[in-house]
């Protein structure tokens, strides 16, 4: 099958066997994927990943361990994947923590083929079935949608906050609508960001946008969101945090940050790391159109283009890039 | 009188004309004073100071407004004083958090004369007299055991957490102190610092301790609190919590920290900013003995010595120095 590797650095449209799956695991067919920006640094090098890339989907159940029918419950079901692969046996899973397993593979990321491929094999365990009425191109992005989502997790948002989020990016516009479908709660939530046309998509939701460029020091907010993905953000986003507020960190960075971090303390803010989300929520968000992320797909591409797709996905301006295996090239 | 100046960077012992209280302030002849951290940063350059330096002290209401006779309730009585003196005005202290008041000025350190002088004036809000048991070698710790205590607020301890403490400098073991105050109250209590005679008073009260050089990969902790004071602390610390667990900041840095900042996205850590703490509840914890500071006493000086006193501060293994403004030179 066709299948987009990163052989340690940058990527490389080969020829792989198609995956088995393993006990408990089903093999899917690909419909739809999407590139987000860890797969831009995955190829740039981060966490030394080697292997099929992508972990945002949506695929069809096609077969079972060794090559058998699948589990009657999932045969032929459309499905997004979770992209934490857990042991489902040691403390860290017994807690309900699989996101954390010490001994996870992570689909397109660390130890395990992702999906920007004809077929990925997947465990049982990682399955969500998609409603009908959900189109691919809206569930492919459950998986970035409940990383959004998850932002809002670990704060409790109050009538008088005011809501900062930085950065326009793939995932900072997919929290960016989720923040709109909060508006009502909160007394300012407000989007800094780079590009015109991508905050553009936010404000006809209702959020309050600026640029970066004409809205040079943002401060006093009680919550701020930072996915800006890089160290300028962060930089930005301590200053924009009221003393004893909070801060929601979204971006990975790959390499060392130089970041003067005294406003932690000084200001003794409670800084939040957030990773990935539940994905039941975020079917439902799109289910019942809370968030509707399709004005955010900038492209669409035939497997057989996934590199000319990669490449345009790293280009300014570019939202979300979908590659889809099941067109023609 | 004498005073402790720093002229922007290092400091001078100079003559200065003696404090005048204003208006809801009154003057204290300050009896002993402790040199942190903090002051050595800011002989550094840190935030900019340039006035006289100390803020951890205990001293006796001399003066009023004007020089006047201070208000009966303070006459003559020995007491500590918070370092941050709010405008008490603005919605920030109107909720409560004086310590976070815009318009502050912080004993020195921030646009006010600290107490390593014959005299310091201060508002009488910041006020805290103290029980004649303790000492003055006790009281002069009450600042900077309210910082250390404060690391806790933050947190809940459970019976089954693992905590680490990283730092066993001059708050690091205050800390350390309040730590060992809690041993029974989680499942692992553990000091890692760089000095052996000063893990080793941590060690007679019950705590845990290692050298650093001897314990390469800490991991795994439930409680991280950080007050080495170096990026590289930083850095041990980020690794050293679990997933989904708790870091406490203590340390601020003069200067950009560089440091891989990705745990605290990829293991979504919370991550706690701590500066000042309670006085009251310091003041009870050293009055009942559940934490002894006096072995964390290196040296005491004369106000005449003052800079020899600075500079001894900063020696490698020396701990707390005091200089006692009543004692000869």
């Amino acid at each position: 099958m066709k299948a987009l590797l990163c052989p340690g650095e940058g990527v490389q449209l080969v020829d792989r066997p198609e995956p088995r799956a393993g006990a408990g695991e089903v093999v899917l067919a690909v419909r739809s994927a999407g590139i987000c920006n860890t797969d831009l640094e995955l190829a740039r090098g981060y966490m030394g990943f080697r292997g099929v890339l992508g972990h945002e989907f949506v695929g069809d159940v096609v077969e079972g361990p060794g090559g058998s029918r699948p589990p009657a419950k999932w045969a032929g079901r459309r499905v997004a994947a979770e992209i934490n692969c857990a042991c489902r046996g040691c403390p860290v899973c017994s807690q309900g923590h699989g996101n954390h397993c010490p001994t996870r593979t992570v689909l397109g990321i660390l130890g395990r083929d992702g999906a920007l491929a004809e077929r990925i094999a997947v465990p049982l365990s990682t399955l969500h079935a998609l409603p009908d009425a959900l189109e691919d191109e809206q569930a492919v992005f459950v998986e970035p949608l409940a990383a959004a989502l998850h932002a809002f997790d670990e704060v409790e948002l109050a009538r008088k906050d005011r809501v900062l989020l930085l950065g326009d990016g793939k995932l900072g516009l997919l929290i960016g609508l989720a923040l709109a479908d909060r508006r009502d709660q909160v007394a300012r939530a407000l989007a800094v960001g780079r590009h015109r046309e991508k905050l553009a998509i936010l404000a006809a939701r209702g959020l309050e946008v600026a640029l970066e460029q004409e809205f040079d020091e943002p401060a006093g907010f009680d919550l701020v969101i930072e996915a800006t993905g890089s160290p300028h953000g962060l930089t930005s986003a301590l200053k924009a945090v009221r003393p004893l507020g909070t801060l929601v960190l979204k971006s990975t960075y790959a390499g060392d940050a130089s970041v003067d971090l005294a406003p932690i303390v000084v200001n003794e803010l409670r800084v939040v790391g957030s990773r990935c989300g539940d994905f039941p929520r975020a079917i439902a968000a799109l289910a019942r159109g809370q968030v509707d992320p399709r004005p955010l797909i900038s492209e669409r591409f035939s497997l057989e283009d996934a590199e000319r797709a990669f490449a345009r996905a790293g280009e300014p301006g570019v939202i979300k890039v979908l590659v889809d295996p099941l067109r023609a090239g």
